[in-house]
């Protein structure tokens, strides 16, 4: 098969992660058969200091054009203190995700045997978890208005969904939920929001169409509890933005393997895949970055944008060699012992493909 | 001295658990020779079935004249599945806070160091965990304009603050943090929301006030990752209402001893003290729920509300003894050991004081 892969590196380890990425994945084509024609296109902050704006629309066409987005990370140290600095490296993000219509964002929680110490929560809490968020990404109170009034004394920000948003949402967790151990979690504040209560009876009204699937209502806030004391009781959680922004950033540090984790944003035009770390800047061109993360997310586009299995699989197989031998970086090198490069680990990898 | 104190049991488990801490605090009374007046009132699913609404005008009165209010908790499965009927406890809860003007939640979460090993972390992560969120509760998207349009397939739910809504509670923030570690993080959202961004800007105009409070900014999906990581590295949080709602309950898993974690509500009219716990329906009549967060919350009433910093310390001494002792309720029991029972707990501690 040929694929056309827009590949957006970002800012700071971005193109240190994205290069090892781009390795593994060139390896993986040439075993088994595949050409890949991957189209470099700028994004965040490197995009704004290059012309002006962090999501040109060059990028956006690069994409629209592409098979799947391989996306490292974005954000520069200079932004962090002035988040009403009128163009920042995040616009170019919420930009992307609503012009690509990447509205469900697919984030799994699992654990590496190996790694399963470095989790600050006990063994025995997270044996076993094996769970995916689907976050809503291209609504809610991201996109509602907002503003001020009172001469900027009064701020507001409007939350809003639509009884579509939350269904083609909804459809993509029931569909994983069958795929898997058919459960779902609906993850909400019905108590208090109108919005909740509009995404409760819309999954509640889908029930009938799943039979097979156990659907649970949870509030956000015992979900953020349950998440903590028991991760491994959970299966597909599905969410609307922002509690999916705070959850499944929660939810990635329970499995002590944060570093590792990949994700997928998926929608109406073309699907974009990242690791969920940031940028890291004070890591950039060190040589030291954890490329894991990234490469699992190729793993991910090879098995879901591109039906690729057999791919995914070898690569998540030698990322778990890599993990067992202890070839890896700093991050995870036990101390007293070799930590390797960016670069060593890419290339250990292409090697025991 | 003495006290007025309203007294709402609630639904529930509520009954059985304010029961102990009037058994506590009557004994304190005596002991330091204060007369306390408790005046019950009805809220919650109880005033529901018996008036048809949660906060009945009787009750609002009854907390309007006392000197604080001592809350147990609201809640009745018949009302959990479906968070659109028209009359909930829930409803009663928000109008309290908001007839009563409580705008600052105030949630501690500490450690006691014979239940540390409870905690789903590992131990070398939440020792020395001491940390205070103020929760702004009157505010933000729990009391903007909400509703359906498009024949109800569009929900929206408005999230609006004030500066000056920032600035009573970031002051309580300021003035906290003086009395501990000096360190304040305020949590929001910037790079998104624009309420965020006016709270952020607020904070960031009244550091000059407090040159000797450490002041730190930092977003609320990070936050939710290293309340897990590194708990102890926080002092006092300030955030906005749904934030805090998700990160206090989140941070009251941590320490291990969720059942023990008591609260305050403080505002313009009086103030609120109640254990953050639920109404644990299947407990309900059976003596078993601990009653120790609502004995804590009490011991918080006598040091805030009162300025009683010794009779708070006699409580919170011998609720300390009682740990050690193992003299608890069966959540706390040892596998094999004797549980007490609720009532027994508060004798045991009243016999000790
Ligand atoms: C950078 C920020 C705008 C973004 C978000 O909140 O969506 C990030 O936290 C994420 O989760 O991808
Ligand atoms: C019951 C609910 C409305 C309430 C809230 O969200 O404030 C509760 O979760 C709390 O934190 O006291």
């Amino acid at each position: 098969m040929k694929f056309n892969i827009a590949l957006l590196a970002g800012d700071g380890i971005g193109p240190e992660v994205i290069n090892e990425a781009v390795k593994v994945s060139d390896a993986i084509a040439k075993k088994f058969n595949h050409e890949i024609t991957w189209t470099p296109a700028l994004t965040g902050a490197c995009a704004i200091d290059a012309v002006g704006v962090p999501y040109p629309d060059e990028t956006h066409e690069v994409c629209m054009k592409a098979d799947a987005v391989l996306f490292g990370a974005i954000g520069h140290p200079k932004y962090d203190n002035d988040p009403s600095a009128p163009v920042r490296p995040e616009q170019g993000l919420l930009l992307m995700r609503k012009k690509l219509g990447l509205f469900a964002n697919v984030r799994p929680t699992f654990t590496f045997p190996s790694l399963i110490d470095n989790s600050p929560l006990k063994r025995e809490r997270i044996e076993g978890t094996d769970l995916v968020f689907l976050r809503e990404l291209t609504g809610g109170i991201y996109f509602g208005e907002k503003g001020r009034k009172d001469n900027g004394d009064t701020a507001f920000d409007n939350c809003v969904y639509t009884r579509a948003e939350v269904q083609r949402l909804a459809k993509k967790g029931f569909e994983l939920a069958m795929t898997r151990n058919k459960k779902l979690c609906c993850v909400d504040k019905a108590n208090v929001l109108e919005t909740s209560r509009l995404w409760r009876e819309t999954v509640q009204a889908m029930e009938k169409d799943y039979p097979e699937v156990t659907v649970s209502y949870e509030f956000v806030d015992a979900v953020a509890m349950r998440l903590v004391q028991w991760p491994n009781s959970y299966d597909v959680l599905i969410t609307e933005n922002l509690f999916g922004d705070i959850l499944t950033d929660e939810a990635s540090v329970i499995s002590g393997s944060m570093g590792l984790m990949p994700s997928a944003s998926v929608g109406e035009h073309t699907s974009l895949y990242e690791p969920i770390h940031g940028s890291y800047p004070q890591a950039t061109g060190l040589n030291i970055a954890n490329p894991l993360a990234t490469i699992l997310s190729a793993a991910m586009m090879f098995e879901d944008a591109f039906g690729l299995k057999a791919e995914a699989d070898a690569i998540r197989a030698v990322v778990n060699k890599s993990l067992e031998q202890g070839v890896v970086t700093e991050d995870l090198a036990p101390k007293g012992s070799k930590a390797y490069k960016t670069s060593e680990v890419g290339d250990w990898l292409v090697a025991n493909l």
